[in-house]
C-alpha cells in the first residue's frame, strides 16, 4: 500500500489524475526503458553494428507485461543498481539475440531517454489541457464582459470592474503560457544516447548516428552534443510549470476569497452528494477551490528541487538524478490535478451576478472617489482635487455616512457640484474605463489562437 | 502499482526504508484515524457523554482489517471528502452504537491526531537511529583516533588531522541532534481533539476534559489550546530533521569526496554482485554514499513545504493541510532512507590507512608551511614569517622541487633554520595540535549520553 | 547607493529596523571582528602565549571607528581575502605589537565569532521582541475575552467564537517561540578558535585554554570540539525565526482578511498622513498588515538558503559560507521589522465589535447548525440528525430564507421542536463551548511567563 | 552604512557588480521612476489628455539629480507609501505644471514600469554577458579539442575524454541560454500603464493609446492587457537566470574539483598579491571559482522567492511586491557576479596538461576496461566479456596489479588476447569516440552565432 499521498486510493486524486500517474508509473517507466532498448537494437541492426537478425528478435521478443516485476526488485536490490536487472531480465527474454540488448551504450543512456519518453506524454497532456483551459476562459470571460463587479486592492473594494474583465487577464496569462510551451518543446523533448561519459567511445565515429536513428524511431530530438552532465533541460520544462501553476494557485485563490460567506460572488462547481463539513450541516466549503490553490506550493517546492539537479560533477553523478526523479514526476503529477481542477471549476462556476451588483453599492459611492476626484481636479487640479476628495471620503468612512452627502455639503466642493452629474459620477457601470475593449482584444486574441489549435489538429 | 518513486519496487528502498513505508502507508493513516474514533468513544464513554454500551460497541466492533478500501475509495470521490467515507464505513462496523461515532468533533480533529500517531512513530524510529548512529560514530572515532590523514580547506590539502578527529566533529554534531529531538519530543507530539473551530462547541465546558482523556488514552501530549490554525509543531519537527539530514548529507558527500580515485582515501562498504557500471566493468562506484548525500536536498526542498503550512487562514482552511500530507511523510521518510544508509555506511566503512599517509607526503612538505612559519615566526616576528614562508611556499609550488630544499637554499631563511629541526616540523603527525585529546573530550561525552539511553531503555 | 531595498532611504524601514541595520552593518561587523582579534591578544598574553605587553598594547591600540574603510575594501580586493585587509590595517594602527595579532588562528576563526557576537545582539533583540508581543497579545486577548465574531472555516462562516480566543491561540504560540529561543540559546551562541582545520596546530595541546579564554572575554560559549565544518548551529537558529516569522505572517494575514472590506471587523493603527492610493481617495490601505503578511516568504526564502550552507565540504570551504553572509542577517533584518510591526499594529488595532456582531447574524442562523443538529441529535440519533439538519441548511442556502423557518417547517422536525427552544440554540453568544474557559487558561499561562522575566530582568 | 553584503564595501564585489548596484541603485529606481512620470506626460501631451505646455515644463523641470533623497525619505515614512514622496517631490519641481504629474494614472504603474526599465538595463548587460562567455567557451574548447583527460562518473576516473569536449558541453549549454534569453525578451520587457485596476478607469477609451505611447517612448513593449495581478513575466526572466546560473555554478564546481591537490588539473587565474590564507603560507585556493562555484544556491533562493510574488490577490495586493523588490534586484545582482567571473575565470585558467596525462595513466590501464570488454565481447558476446573483465578489473583492483597483466594471465582471456593489441586497447587517446568530432561540431555552430551577433550589432 502507497506510503506517498499521490497514490493513495481515497486522497490521490486530489494530488494527481489517474492519466498523469499511469504515465509516471513504474510500469511505464520500465515499458519505455525497454522501448529504448528495442530502437537502439533496431537502429543498430540498421546500421551494422549488431546483426541484424539479432535487432530483429531483440523486436520480437521482448515484451515488458510478462515481466516479473517482484523478482526483479529482489535483484535489483542485490546489484544495488537501477537499470542492471531490468537488463538482465529483457535479455532472458530474448535468448541468443539477448547479448546485444544494450550493446554499446549505458545506464544512464536508456533511463534519461525513457524519462524523455515519459516526460513528452506528460507534455502532450499538459499542453491539451492548456489548450482546453484557454477555450474555456475564452468562453467565461465573454460571457461575463458586462458582468460589473467591484475590483478590489490591497484586499479592499478599489474601483468598479467586470468579471469577463478578470477572467480576461488570466486568458492572456494563460496565452503567454502556451506560447511558452510552444518555445521550449523542441528543445526538450531530447534524447541521449551517447555511452558512458557522451563521448560515444564504445561505438566511435558511428555513434551520432546511431543515436540519431534511434532518437527518430522513438519521435525524440536528437542533441548537438550529450547532456548527462547538462541538465538544463528538464529544469526549463519545470519552470514553466511553476509558471503555469502560479496562475492556477492564483485562480484558486481568488475564487476562494470571493466564495467567501460575506462577498459570496462566486460558488464553487456543486455536485450531489458533496459533504462540506462533519460536524456543521450548513457548510458548503470551496473544497475545488482549495485544492487548486493549495498545489502551487508543493510545484514550486518540486522546480526548487528540480532546479538543484543542475548541478552534475565531472561527466555525470547519481546525486543530481534522485532529484530529478522525485521532482520531475510529482510536477507533472500536482500540475495535471491543477489543470483538470482548473478546467472543471471553470467550466461549472457559478457567477452570483445580484450580489457582485449590491456588494458594488455597499460602500455608498465611496467607491466612485477617484472618478469623483477626476471631475473635479478638470476644475481645481488633480493633486488639490486628490486632497480634497481624500477629506471628504475619510469623512465618509470615519462617519459612516453617504459619500455624496459628504462631498454635496463640502464647503470647498459644493460650489462646484450638482446633484445629477454627481449621480451620473457615482454609477459604477460608467466607470470601468476600456475594461469591456480590452476584454475584447483578448478575447480576438484567444479566439485566432484556437482556431489555428484545430486547424492543426491533425499534425498537432 | 504507484507513480512516485518513494513507493518504487525497483528503487522504493533508495529514497525510503519499508519500516517507515508502513508507518506511512494509507492503511496506517486509516488504522490510526480508527484508534483515535475508538478513544475518543472510550473516553465519551467513561465521561458520560455518550453511553457507556455505545462505547464498548463501537471498541469492540472497529476492525480496520475488514475495511473494504476500494469502496471506501469510490465513496470518498463522490463525497469529496477525506474523511466521511471513512467515518461511514467504521459506522457500518458498530451497528446502532454507529451513531455516537465522530459524536461532537469535527474530521480535522480525527485527521490531525491521527496524524501526529504516525507522527510518534516516525519520530521514535528517527530517535533510535540517531541514538545507533552516534554509538557507531563512536566506535570509528574511537578507532582512528590516531589515524593520521590530511586535512583539507577550500578542496586544497591545508594541514594534517586524524580521521578520528574528522568524525569527533560528525559525533558532536549528533549528539547536539539527540539533543534537539529531547527538546521538541513533548512540544511536538501533541494531540488535538477541541471542535470544528477548537471551541469545544458541540461540547461545551467538559470538552477539555473529553479531549485531555481521549489524548491520554492515545498516549499523546494535551495542547494547551486546540492548534487547528497553528502548526508550528510540525515545521518545527520538519526542522530538526532538515539539520539531522544536512548532517548526513555532508557525511555522505565528505566520503565520496574521500572515495574519488585520486584521493582514495576511503571505500564505501562493498557487497558481493554490486554492480558499478553496465558498460565499464572496472567501475566500484560509491552508490550507497551518492544516495546518502542526495536526499539531503529532496529533505530541504519538503521542509520548506511544511513551512509554508503554517500559513493558515481565520480558524482553519484545507490549504496549507495539503502541504503537510505531502511534506511530513515525504521528510520522515528520506531521513530514514539516510538514518539507516548512514548506519550501514559507518559500520562497514573501509579506511585505507595507507593511501592517507602517502597523501600526507604528497606535496613534499608544502603541508607544514604553517608549522614552519609559526616556528620561524618566533624568531623573526608572525607577520614576517608569514611573507617569507609565503614566498618559499609559491616558489615550491611554481618550480615543483621539495619545499625542505627551497627553504634552506633561502637567502634570508638558511642562516636560522637547521636540517633537523626542519625535518621534525615537517613531520606531519607532529602537527595535529589538540585533535587527539578533543577527540578523547567528545567521545567521553558521547559514552555518557549512550549509557545514559541505554540504562533508561526500559522506559525510553 | 545602496542597492539592496534592505538599505534603502526610502523603502528599507519596510524590510528592516534601524537597530538591526546597524548590528549586521559592515561597520559592526568590523568592529566585533577587531573585538575578537583584541580579546584573543588578552587571553593570549594572560595564559602566556604572545607577550604580556603586545597584548595590553593591541587591547589599548586597536580603533575600528579611525579604520580608513575604503582603502581597505580596496586592498581587500587586491588581496582578494575578506579578513587580510582588516588585519593589515589592524596591525598598522598596533606598531611593534601588531606581529602578535592574529596569533596563531585563521581567518575563519575571527569570522565566525564576530559573527556569532553579532548574532548575539541579533537573538538578544529578537527575543525582547517576542516578550514584548507576549505582553502586547495578552493585554489583546484579555481586552476581548467577550468580544464575540464569526469563526471561518475554508473562508466560509462556521461557528461563534471570540476575539480573545482567537488572539489566545497566537500567544500560545508565541509561548512555545519563548520556549523555543531558550532552548538553543546556549545551544547557538557558541564561538570557535581553533586553528586552520580546528586541531588547534599551531597553538598545540594550550589551544582550547586560548580558546575558553577568549570566548569567555567575548561572553560567548566554548564549543565542545570546533564547528568550522558543522553549521548546524546557525541554521537551527534560521529555523526557529522561520517559526516565529510563520506565526507573525499568519497574523498579518489574518488581520488583512480581517480588515476586507466586506468583511470589515478590525482596522490596523491609521496614522495621520498616511496615503492609501495616489489616486483612489478612498482607500485605507492595509499597508502595515501586508507589510507584517508580506515578509514571511523572504524569511522562509533565507533560511532554505540558511541550510544549504550545512554542506561543507572537509575541514571547511568558502562557499557555504557566502550562503551564510547572506541569509543570516536577512532573517534577523526581515523579521526584526515584522516583529516591530507586529507590536505596533497589536497596540493599535481597531476592534470593530458592532461588525462582528452584525456579522455574526448576517446568515439568518445558518451558522448555528451545529448546535441545532446536536441537539436534535439527542432525540434522533447524530447521523440522522446531520442528514436532515444538512437538508434543511442547503435549503435555507439555495433560497435564501431564514434557516429558522425551514427548520419549524421541515416535516420530520416540526413535531419535535419549539419556538423558544430554538430561538436559544440559535443564539451565537451561548455556543462558544469552552473559548472564554481556554482564553483564561492561556491568559494564565502567558502572565506565569512575563512575570518570570520581569523578576529575571536583571539577570537576564 | 550598508547591513547587506551586496553593497559592502570590502566584500560587495564577490556578490555583484559595480555595474549593476548602480542598475538597481535607489538613485537609479528613482530617476527611472522620474523618467516614466515624464514619458506619461509627453505622450498625454501629445494626446491632449493634458495641456501641451504642461506636458513641456514637466519635462524640461524634472531633474532627479537635486532631489533631496533623505527628506524624501523622511516624508515617504510619514505616509507610509512608496511613490507619494517622490511625486510630491517631482512636483515641487515643476511649479504650475506639477498638478498634471501623474495624471490618471496610480503608483502600480509608475513603479512597475520603472522596474521593467530597470530590468531592461540588466537583461542587456545578462545578455552581453552570455555572449562573452560563449566567445571565450568557443576560444577555450577549440584550443583544448586534443588536450585528453580522465572523464569522471560519480567522481571516479571512468573514460578518456578531451578538455575541448568537456568545455563544448558546457558552451552547448550556453547556447540554448542565448537563445532563452532571445526567447523571452520581447515577452518581457513589457511595461504597464493601466491605472488603478487595469481599466484605465480615469482616462477612459483613450488609455490604451496613452499606455502604447507612454511605453513607446520609453522604448518598452506594450501588453495584450494589464498585468498588475499577473506577474508571470518577472518569474519567467528569473527561471532563465536562474538555469544560467545552473550552469555557471556547475562551472564553478567542475574548476573546484579539478583543482584539488590531488587532482591537480587546472589552476584558477592567479595574480599578485592574492593571498590565500592567513595562516598556511602555502595555500593557493580557489576562491574564484568558489566564489563561481556559491552564487547558484542565492540566485536559486530568490528565484523561488520570485515565483512567490505570482500569487496576487484581486486586482493588486502589496504581499506579492515585496518579493519581487527583493528577488528580482537580487538575482541580477549575483549573476552578474558570476557571468562576470565566469569569463574572467575561462579567459585565465591555467590547464595543467600534464598532469592530465598523468591522471589518465594512474589507474595502470583500469580505465580502458570498457575497451577491452568491447574488443573481448567481439569474439565472445558483450555480456559473458562483461563479467569477465568485470572479474578482472575488480581482481586489478583488490590487488593493486597492473590491469594488463591480470588480463594476460586469465584462463579464460589468455588464448584470445595478445600483448600488441592489448596496448593499442589500452591506449587512452585511442578512445575517445566522437569527442573530437562533437567538439567541433559545437565550435561551428557557436561561431555562426557568434557571427550573427557581431554582424546584428548595430541594430542589437
Amino acid at each position: 500500500m502507497a506510503s506517498h499521498v499521490i497514490d493513495f486510493s481515497l486522497l490521490g486524486n486530489n494530488f494527481s489524475t489517474p492519466e498523469m500517474r499511469t504515465i509516471w508509473s513504474e510500469t511505464n517507466r520500465l515499458k519505455k526503458q525497454a522501448k529504448v532498448e528495442v530502437a537502439l537494437a533496431v537502429a543498430q541492426g540498421e546500421l551494422g553494428v549488431i546483426p541484424k537478425e539479432a535487432a530483429d528478435a531483440i523486436a520480437f521478443a521482448i515484451d515488458v507485461d510478462t515481466l516479473d516485476l517482484e523478482a526483479m526488485a529482489k535483484d535489483g536490490a542485490l546489484m544495488k543498481h537501477s537499470l542492471m536487472a531490468t537488463i538482465k531480465a529483457l535479455q532472458a527474454q530474448c535468448g541468443q539475440a539477448g547479448e546485444f540488448i544494450h550493446y554499446g551504450v549505458t545506464t544512464q543512456d536508456i533511463v534519461d531517454t525513457a524519462t524523455v519518453l515519459q516526460l513528452k506524454e506528460a507534455f502532450n497532456v499538459i499542453e491539451q489541457d492548456v489548450n482546453s483551459l484557454i477555450k474555456e476562459l475564452t468562453v467565461l470571460s465573454e460571457k461575463h464582459k458586462h458582468t460589473f463587479m467591484v475590483g478590489r486592492t490591497h484586499g479592499m473594494q478599489a474601483l468598479p470592474t467586470t468579471f469577463g474583465f478578470k477572467v480576461a487577464i488570466w486568458l492572456d496569462e494563460f496565452l503567454r503560457h502556451a506560447e511558452r510551451l510552444a518555445n521550449i518543446k523542441q528543445r526538450v523533448l531530447v534524447g541521449n544516447v551517447s555511452g558512458a561519459i557522451c563521448t560515444y567511445a564504445s561505438l566511435g565515429e558511428i555513434g551520432p548516428e546511431v543515436e540519431n536513428r534511434t532518437l527518430t524511431l522513438l519521435e525524440l530530438g536528437t542533441p548537438n552534443i550529450g547532456w548527462q552532465s547538462a541538465r538544463d533541460r528538464l529544469s526549463e520544462f519545470g519552470s514553466i510549470c511553476a509558471l503555469i501553476s502560479g496562475t492556477l494557485g492564483k485562480i484558486g485563490n481568488e475564487f476562494y476569497n470571493l466564495m467567501r460567506t460575506e462577498i459570496n460572488e462566486i460558488e464553487e462547481p456543486f455536485s450531489e452528494g458533496k459533504v462540506g463539513s462533519t460536524t456543521m450541516p450548513h457548510k458548503r466549503n470551496p473544497a475545488l477551490l482549495e485544492g487548486l490553490a493549495s498545489l502551487t506550493q508543493p510545484i514550486l517546492s518540486s522546480v526548487g528541487l528540480l532546479f538543484q539537479s543542475m548541478h552534475v560533477e565531472h561527466e555525470r553523478d547519481a546525486m543530481s538524478w534522485r532529484a530529478e526523479w522525485i521532482a520531475l514526476p510529482e510536477i507533472c503529477l500536482y500540475l495535471s490535478a491543477q489543470l483538470k481542477g482548473a478546467i472543471h471549476i471553470i467550466q461549472g462556476i457559478k457567477v452570483n451576478k445580484e450580489r457582485m451588483l449590491l456588494n458594488l453599492q455597499s460602500q455608498g459611492g465611496l467607491l466612485l472617489s477617484e472618478k469623483v476626484m477626476f471631475e473635479i481636479g478638470l476644475k481645481l487640479g488633480k493633486q488639490t482635487a486628490h486632497q480634497l476628495v481624500y477629506e471628504a471620503a475619510m469623512l465618509a468612512f470615519e462617519t459612516d455616512r453617504p459619500f455624496k452627502d459628504i462631498l454635496m455639503a463640502h464647503p470647498k466642493l459644493k460650489a462646484i457640484l450638482n446633484q445629477d452629474e454627481l449621480d451620473l459620477w457615482l454609477k459604477p457601470e460608467s466607470y470601468v474605463g476600456a475594461a469591456i475593449l480590452k476584454n475584447e482584444y483578448i478575447l480576438k486574441i484567444s479566439k485566432t489562437y484556437l482556431e489555428s489549435k484545430t486547424s492543426n489538429v491533425t499534425t498537432y
